[in-house]
């Protein structure tokens, strides 16, 4: 029985023509080994960007629609290309859009959700021997139409399509050598992670170490897949994602991890006993926006405080949907804050270790950071800060838990 | 009951967004006189070149299905972007893909042919109060895979569908004011001509007046579906296509066309009674390359010589399937001639009338040109001349005919 692995090469992999080339080249070398191989492909370099500035040249909000029917172009001319360039190299290849692989979402446009992958094209691709590339960060909706699955999309279609084919791994190719302790550009003596569980994945993936979405990482959670993140054109042995990370070293906190864009929203005057919360998170919900943490306090006697966290992409939205229910029930004011930063720490044993808590916030308190809010997870203590002492907040925690210090290989 | 107009703009009609937006005023304008509107587009400005160099950076012969993938997503923007063009101007848009608009062709891919329009989705939206965007040049094979129609697929994108949909009229916009006597840019005295009938625009379509594909007219024929051809950003009236044009003035050739990529494909000393002839036109007939005058010579007393026109698009395909039937049967010798041109005169009335042939040699042969084949049907006549003599025999034609002198409107 042929191994299967789905492989997913991002924009940055497929900027130019002689990536294309090279990409097609690893290809084939792992087509091989002996392995059925399936690509998933992102849009070239910033293809995705050219095309959406042409449609907000047009229209400040472009129906969203029309914006999948655009965007998804982006991966249909990679998947032609690269299968052209595995054809040239003298192997079969085929190139298969959304449609053709039968990921099929909801109906939510520009932010579509899976609900399942009739893979037996693909199946029947795959044993007749040729390579298949499918196109990333799509679907199609029950209406027969194209849907994208947003931000990290091109990530959940490989996951997805490696749980679904029941791949033996799924190899993610990016443009940095793996997971690493905080932002190697940030902190110098940042280390890759060799090991990390899936939790920990999600989490630092979550909060916005850019390597990949942590919806894709969920996914491959839930059916424990095994995951490599690595560079497409170096040598690193990239970090590998798995249901149990051996701890030796009796590491605790796995990295450090930050989110820049983060924006508040504070209603002031809320009336006790309004089911305003309930109504505003759901229709939130309903737009597919995901709220980080969510404070009420008592304003005075009669009136509560709801403040609520989310990222600058879902800011503007976000206010737009507050203001409207405020408008309803009577809210005294809205503020807004978008100058703030959150920062995490994430380890499997954070909750069953006492005291990293309290070690996270004397490191932060000493280099003088004032902590908006607190928020804890199982495996993650996170820190609403000003953004602009977000690069020493980083430092003083990497440096607090010793993380450049973690061994290279495990 | 609302008419029903499909409207066609090609690529240089759309290549800036600026011109998008220009279009979508139009659209609009028409809509808003009470039609029902069906608008289809090609890709923007050079997308599809630009698209076709990438592949061809990558191989020399790429895959077909792999061509019609990559450069059917040119048109599939284009009608993304025109959509949301329409929305922002307050009027309901909804963009359709071949899919959608249900174009099914063969599976010939890159020169597919149309089989049939299931036009339901496209009805339902027009009686919705939608304007339907439709991507042109592209349909789906039976495999439902992405095909593209081929050189002026857009134009009969655009005339199937108004046949399907019973339109009242097709309306193809493009960079030119209508159809001319001859090309202005070559004489400078040519004429826009008003009205023309199917035959004749077939006729010009296919000799090469750039204005129009030829399958379209003749599909259009077939219907007897009116179209007009005119200027998308000029104030020009176009020209007329219909069934019957009132011949006033006695006029009976309606213009001089010429084609200036074509070349004969020679091969001497074929044995007597083979069918090389039938295998041959078979196997190009396969490829769907068209050929035009064919002639069989004796060449000495066992064997004949036989030669062939095709246009240069098609030279290179046809040359490797002549050299592979003509390796089986022996054949002496293959030869060649890329530097040809062919001029031809087009009317109605030109087989009813006597004198029309003898007038044009005699016209060629004054001005010093050389015929190398002759070539007539009921409303034309064709000479092979040498690409270098084709200016002066055009001039020669448009003189003799006094075609300079048709009536601005009839």
């Amino acid at each position: 029985m042929k191994k299967i692995v789905v492989q997913k090469y991002g924009g940055s992999s497929l900027s130019t023509i002689g990536k294309v080339k090279k990409i097609a080249k690893k290809i084939v070398a792992r087509f091989k080994e002996g392995n059925q191989i399936v690509v998933v492909v992102s849009a070239m370099g910033n293809e995705t960007n050219r095309l959406l500035k042409l449609a907000y040249r047009i229209s400040p909000s472009p129906d969203k629609r029309e914006l999948d029917m655009l965007t998804s172009t982006g991966e249909q001319v990679s998947i032609a290309l690269l299968a052209m360039a595995i054809h040239i190299l003298g192997n079969e290849a085929i190139s298969f859009t959304a449609r053709h692989a039968g990921i099929l979402t909801d109906g939510k446009y520009t932010r579509a959700r899976l609900i399942k992958i009739d893979s037996q094209k693909i199946e029947k691709a795959l044993n007749l021997g040729k390579i298949v590339i499918v196109a990333g960060f799509q679907g199609i909706n029950h209406h027969d139409e194209v849907t994208t699955l947003g931000r990290g999309g091109s990530d959940l279609s490989a996951v997805a399509l490696a749980v679904q084919l029941k791949a033996d791994l799924c190899e993610i190719y990016t443009d940095v050598d793996g997971v690493y302790t905080a932002n190697p550009k940030l902190i110098s003596e940042a280390q890759r992670i060799p090991r990390i569980s899936y939790d920990e994945m999600s989490e630092m993936a979550a909060l916005g170490a850019q390597v990949m979405h942590h919806r894709a990482i969920d996914l491959a959670r839930k059916y424990h897949l095994p995951i490599i993140v690595k560079s497409t054109f170096g040598s690193s042995k990239g970090t590998m994602i798995t249901k149990e990370v051996p701890m030796l070293e009796n590491v605790i906190v796995r990295g450090v991890t930050y989110q820049k864009n983060v924006a508040r929203i504070t209603l002031q005057g809320v009336k006790k006993n309004t089911d305003l919360a309930c109504r505003l998170f759901e229709d939130l919900a309903k737009e597919n926006i995901v709220i980080d943490s969510i404070v009420q306090d008592l304003y005075n006697q009669d009136t509560v405080t709801v403040s609520f966290i989310v990222t600058e992409e879902d800011f503007m939205p976000s206010l737009k949907i507050t203001k409207e229910i405020a408008g309803k029930i009577g809210v005294q004011k809205i503020h807004t804050d978008c100058n703030l930063a959150k920062v995490s720490i994430v380890g499997d044993s954070i909750a069953k270790e006492s005291g990293i808590a309290s070690r996270m916030f004397r490191a932060l308190s000493r280099a003088g950071i004032h902590m908006e809010t607190i928020n804890t997870s199982r495996i993650r203590i996170s820190c609403l800060i000003k953004l602009s002492q977000l690069d020493q907040a980083v430092k003083a925690l990497h440096d607090e838990f010793e993380l450049s210090k973690i061994k290279k290989e495990i």
